[in-house]
């Protein structure tokens, strides 16, 4: 049968990136209290492409990532992408991996517990040049707006808002339950899917207390990731669902280098 | 050319709708104060299928709706469903059209213009016994939580939240506008794209006097639709972003007779 | 702390449904072959609530979830149900779960297994009147054109697709993947996340050799279920992102007695 | 009235954005047929803050975009960043305006007319030292596989992709419809809402006749842009919803310099 994709192609122009996109798939990643989690993946994998070839054989995309589903811890994720180096016979791979992200949270008043989804993420990239990894995390936390709470006689408006933090991984693991608590320490207060009314009564005070602007919220972070100190680059994105308005409120800071 | 469609089908089941979906296209619609406004629509168009039939003709469906795209007011909207039976040669004809409208809203203090979005929609159907037109309207408001204010002892949590009212059409024109103010009247408060800071003051104290769960809005909201009395059928919704979960707090009711 | 839900409310407005809508959770359900499987679900609860109480209790619904959530079988989801009616004080009880689901699936000529994920739901309602579970599930397949390659000398267009089905359970248990077998065979062929060079030209010839339009594939699914004879109700829809257009070719059909 | 976002900020961390996002809004721009359409806008619009600020004044860039709503050429957009660093007191603005766009197409043989949405984007950021306004568009098309032609005996899976074209502007005005057409005539088949069955026989034979994967679309894309010369740089993407997979098929060239 005939290889059309290794036909010869003349037009000179070399491909950044080809593959596969938003293949939805089981996956397993490692969890800091239970080992491991069953999740969704939605997955892209790329390589690129040198201009004399036609094109890529998609399927090995497929056949490489079936191999790795079940065991896709950080460390692993760039031998996965080498292997898609090597099989597409490519110079350059890149892998992104979208995942829920369940984690149990201890109510903070009555104590009860339930589970709060976060939106993850691995990304990487591998060439003869480059190896970079990358975490993501989305995470959802209440804001109070400090304008708000000091101009008016009674209330401020608050909302739900998300804090996106994508940092370059260095040369220390960590874990992700420990990114989003740094992430939500910075907040009015953290999420819970589960809160009696004693939580609740203690929530509305302790948001009350601890006003941020978007503004602040993604300065707190980069501060308190500045401490930690292990990560070469990072970027935080704050996102309120503003109460007052029909759109978001945004801020973003970028800090380091990722060359 | 054969024509597949019209051969006759053994299968003895007959189809209770057939047609296009998700259409995009420019839409315009009557508006209270600048007579029309031009927006973007998402359409679907059916029609039923008797069971000896194959296939329906999908590009009739395109053909009658590009003759009224210009012109999607209440009353035409039938007149189009009448023009699918006829070009179908079919019974019964189901439409339905999501589009943005935007209404211009002053700030509560400052004065201010701006235009907000609320996402409506026009659906019908005709048969030999039945005439029915329905409007929605989704309406982004803002909630104070009646519980977390009385049980503070600073502050409230609220949030953004969506009130969705769905009308059966009697006898009465009436306007979107008029549907779209008696909604945001239950909420603790409107939103508005432009706020300074003696709006956000006054929208902020506003909403802490006037608390509300989304049981209270869905029921004030049906209370306010009864004493209008024009609807014979209608439906109303209330789902909260809740500021202190990732997850939405939800009411509904339904009024009246859609036979 | 006063509890100001169940004070008195004097609208005489009773609640269709009050909960909570769009809670993420992990779930387990069962799985044909691998007795069980983990997945992330999409989760809404809702009871009714009569008009004298002002609102509902909404962290209870959390609570009697977080419960089952570990074994969501067909069974427990109404004893669920029942459990939210208790907890709640209400008569009816509503709810419905959301998940992808994967099944291994062989690659018709080169017998390479991949997963495929696909889109299903649970859903009940019980009142002292009523009992009913329902199953959807959305499957994604290749459809090619009948009247197309009628017409044409060369070629057909085909696309991808989605059936969804929604069957209301009666008296015997059933595997998702049966159903899901069932439907892909009226299908002018399944999808497949991994397809070597043999494998596309199977599908190729063998979507080119049975042609079918929504209007079919609709048909087909109904004469198979009503063949199985275990559904007292169900309702059967086919959208095709179709190839050749920017929108979707859409037919349903609905069948039994549901009341 | 205090002004707490001009308040000294001790955190030392300079925001590279802040400001709002997921502004939906009615806006007009050029068009090369009608002078003007007139359709519905999604914007972001964002300035830096230096270290010092606590917070930026959101509601300016509400009150500089309601200035320019209803006449958003690409020539106006840098001036309305240009107002948004003067109100701001910002080194820099950044601006994203998304909004679908509607042409008038022909059916390539019976001659129908309809028209055909295509998503659109202009997007800026104006510094000191630097000026950009980016145009993008995304083009639905059909594709055929050439590899599934070659290889089977009957028909090819072809499916309905994405092409998305993001080009720095130059000197040089050019006009959407005529970016749409050149990316149009790369593709198996340009997409039509409306085709009469003598059209479909047409995009079906000539589709087979023009088989292209994602890489030849990117590849004929960029070859047929550097052959206009009039964009300093460019960003082509393809994107295939493959028929016979569930998962997209994906490609990208970037070429220029965008310093």
């Amino acid at each position: 049968m005939q290889d059309v994709q290794s036909s010869f192609d003349p037009r000179n122009v070399a491909l950044k990136k080809v593959g596969v996109k938003n293949v939805r798939y089981p996956i397993t990643v490692l969890d800091k209290i239970n080992k491991v989690q069953h999740t969704t993946g939605l997955i892209d994998l790329f390589a690129n492409l040198p201009h004399h070839f036609k094109g890529t054989h998609m399927s090995r995309f497929i056949e490489v990532f079936h191999q790795h589903h079940r065991s896709l811890s950080m460390k692993q994720f760039l031998s996965m992408l080498d292997e898609v180096r090597t099989v597409l016979d490519a110079e350059e791979a890149y892998g992104n991996v979208r995942f829920p992200y369940y984690i149990a949270k201890t109510a903070p008043a009555s104590g009860q517990e339930s589970y709060l989804e976060y939106q993850c993420g691995f990304s990487g990239h591998v060439s003869p040049l480059r190896r970079r990894f990358y975490v993501a995390v989305e995470v959802p936390v209440m804001t109070l707006c400090p304008c708000s709470r000091e101009i008016s006689e009674r209330g401020a408006h608050n909302q739900r808002g998300h804090v996106r933090v994508k940092v370059l991984m260095g040369q220390d693991f960590f874990w992700l339950e420990d990114l989003v608590i740094l992430i939500e320490s910075c907040a009015s207060s953290g999420l819970y899917t589960l809160l009696k009314r004693e939580d609740e009564k203690f929530v509305t005070e302790y948001s009350y207390d601890h006003p941020v602007f978007v503004e602040d919220l993604v300065r707190d972070v980069t501060v308190k990731l500045e401490d930690w100190g292990i990560f070469p680059w990072f970027e935080v994105q704050a996102e309120n669902m503003e109460s007052i308005h029909n759109h978001e409120a945004y801020a973003a800071v970028e800090r380091g280098v990722d060359q």
